[in-house]
């Protein structure tokens, strides 16, 4: 944990370690001793070296995200993709207890994404899980950036 | 300007000081001597102390986070936005330079907004300006992260 001019920061560059300690919560949202409460979770996720071809597509990309959002028991609400010219995909998942979105960048085999969470229902470490599956990255790198922490809220 | 464990931050905690800064680059995204050479850049804002009634219903909140992206130049492709019970509206304003998202505690008088911006023809500060016109924030904190760090991408 990471603490920096009132932000609050979980870091972790390897997704076997990641998930092993996501998955201590049910809901893949534990929090580490001395944290401030906070209103949501919001999970920063690069993932370099993927396989490009998933990355190119807007349905390939949006039929991850969508599996995603399903497999982290998220109520789905809402999805929007878009694709671009010469390269790239960005788009967005609106679930019930937040949103998932995701811009890509074949070309160098890498994509951004961000899951973006509130409430106690959602398993994060299963859309981690197939975010890696379905995109194969051969690195991935994860920051929680706890988001309307308790003090700034009421401040 | 912050490093850690590979991640590049950027991070402020005074809405004029931040916005003079942004404004010293057209796009509203300079950068700081030292930087790392990225693919995006994701502003994270926290307001907190809003006006609660701009933050209820769907219809305002989408109206707001569409006015942001048309006053920052962006082309918008794509909108989606969901209002929760009893409290709290989240959406995505898909553009085609990347997105822009938000979620709201009306009850906590908060909101959590994300302008994820690659490409070089956002101006940026405008939406932050109309965020804070239209939600009437009493304190906005800020966070740059960089997304896609140049040696990561192509190590």
């Amino acid at each position: 944990m990471l603490r920096e001019g009132g932000w609050q920061f979980v870091r972790c560059d390897d997704a076997n370690s990641f998930n092993d300690w996501l998955s201590k919560d049910d809901h893949g949202f534990p929090t580490i001793g001395g944290e401030e409460p906070h209103l949501g979770s919001h999970l920063l996720v690069e993932l370099y070296e993927c396989d490009s071809s998933s990355l190119e597509q807007e349905y390939t990309v949006a039929a991850v995200m969508h599996q995603a959002a399903v497999d982290s028991r998220a109520t789905v609400v809402a999805e929007s993709f878009h694709e671009f010219q010469p390269f790239g995909v960005s788009g967005a998942v609106i679930i019930q207890e937040s949103h998932y979105t995701i811009h890509t960048w074949p070309e160098h085999r890498y994509a951004a994404v961000d899951l973006f969470y509130c409430g106690g229902t959602v398993q994060v470490q299963r859309a981690v899980e197939t975010l890696r599956e379905r995109f194969k990255p051969q690195r991935m790198k994860f920051l929680i950036v706890r988001r309307g922490l308790q003090s700034e809220v009421k401040a």
